[in-house]
């Protein structure tokens, strides 16, 4: 089987290829380089470059694929930054929405019938204390990064009606691992490399978040994806537990990186605006289909750190 | 007060216009007059022609208010044409998805703190026979109109975080009235005004809906915004019967245009791909606040029905 991967020379993909490899499975990947990068993907993997944005990247991409049979298309590129969508709509209009739209295309042209989507946790906005189950609605965004992945679930699954034969949304909080192309992990190692005696965070430090790490988050979608009956299906994935707090990770990051550091926490709850600063996600659903993480939040966190850190040669 | 009223002189435009200067406010409409007509409006409504699809058109409009006050942003403007969607994506992509996204750009720049907007029941999808409340999740839209009826509450969702103070999303199913400028009534007479000794009708006419006036529609979204507490809200607006059946419509409208048609139906419980065959609408949270329509699917049907006639000559 070969999996058509978008954004695939990014930061979740080369996870995705390790796994589906283990089943015997070829990858070929479309990125357009922003953050993934050539390096970042095994020498068998076919890469295309091409921007998913732009509607000529359509036509450009089919005819790189020469009519090879493509069986799933797994669709990851997106804006990864999101104050950037903040400060500026346009960027995940862009990167998230319209790669979505064009991913649709090209699967429609190369007659794929099995689509399959990294969301986010983002779509359901801020909660509070509610649990987060699949079922909740309605689903209010706090940020431009959660509207386009809630709008690009949408059309995935206005598409599943006619071209696609089968959709799997999958929704997850904060990832973590190597290759880091962006995240809190990676902006505290750098900072603290260029500054060691001092690491400024965001916010107070008491934001509380689940992560999951990135060679279980594919295996969480691989194995929802395996098990799919539905023609469209909604999974949260992520760790069963609340999550750890900023200040806890700046000072594992700290006491791996530079112990001697001196940790400056900004003011308010939110590290910025559209930051949801807590919330508590149900995985229940694909629990009871029998998947759930090795590793909570904190083991994911410790074990990235210390990726991260050897990525950044420190 | 002043409303600016974008697509408002389409179908719903007039009745709202209608309903703010009841209570002694002002609208400005702008419309690239695709289905809206400048006939629509009385004659004190300022009309800016253009196409919020287009970039261009916030600079355009921005320059055309000229400086003048907006209290309240009212977004009508969408594509209400479902199967043109379906055919081809980029039809809601760019007169329901992107009308949202420079209406947000337009508001933002004009410093308009309230939005409200057209939202549609679509966004749910297809529910069987479970009753449709706004805490029901996940929204998987069957249609490209209801994915980008989705994608844009996504939009407002966010842009409520940081440049709007107030969004107030309005989910609604059918409506009929006048100006009628697309819908199953206007098809219908047409139909009969062109041959009136048979009506087509897509589908085997079973399909079963709840139809609301325009008139009570503009009444419930009016009230609902004048409510507001939260900084988003979301409402169903609609009967609280369950609707009433393509057949039971067909024969309505041949009874008041053309009494000696024969009505054939076709196959298949539904018009199109992507239309939803049947569903139950929840409308109790609009009610608790002390609203409710007046007329339920059969009688605003009916009521419709002449106004239409009247309006096609017939």
């Amino acid at each position: 089987m070969t999996l058509l991967i978008s954004g695939g020379a990014g930061f979740i993909g080369p996870s995705l290829i390790d796994r589906a490899a283990r089943d015997g499975h070829d990858a070929i990947v479309i990125d357009n380089l922003s953050r993934g990068r050539r390096e970042h993907l095994g020498a068998p993997t076919l890469l295309i470059k091409a921007d998913l944005a732009q509607a000529s990247s359509v036509e450009h991409a089919a005819s790189a694929l020469g009519g090879r049979r493509i069986d799933e298309f797994w669709h990851l590129a997106a804006n990864s930054d999101i104050p950037a969508g903040v400060e500026d709509p346009s960027v995940d209009l862009r990167d998230t929405f319209l790669t979505t739209f064009h991913s649709l295309l090209l699967a429609e042209r190369l007659g794929v019938r099995h689509f399959f989507f990294a969301s986010s946790s983002a779509v359901y906005g801020d909660q509070g204390s509610t649990r987060i189950s699949e079922e909740l609605g309605p689903l209010l965004p706090i940020s431009n990064y959660g509207a386009m992945k809630l709008a690009s679930e949408a059309q995935i699954s206005a598409a599943a009606e006619s071209a696609l034969g089968r959709a799997g949304l999958y929704r997850f909080p904060n990832v973590v691992g190597v290759p880091a192309t962006h995240g809190v992990l990676l902006d505290f190692v750098r900072k603290l490399k260029s500054n060691p005696l001092q690491l400024d965070v965001l916010g107070d430090g008491t934001q509380q978040k689940a992560y999951l790490h990135v060679s279980e988050l594919v295996d969480g979608m691989w194995f929802a994806s395996r098990r799919q009956q539905a023609r469209r299906e909604v999974f949260n994935i992520g760790p069963a537990d609340d999550g750890v707090s900023v200040q806890w990770i700046a000072q594992q990051v700290c006491a791996r990186v530079a112990p001697q550091a001196r940790i400056a926490f900004g003011q308010g709850k939110k590290g910025w605006v559209g930051d949801v600063p807590r919330f508590r996600y149900d995985t229940a659903r694909l629990a009871a289909l029998g998947w759930r993480p090795t590793l909570d939040s904190s083991a994911a966190i410790v074990r990235a750190i210390d990726e991260v850190a050897r990525q950044e040669g420190v």
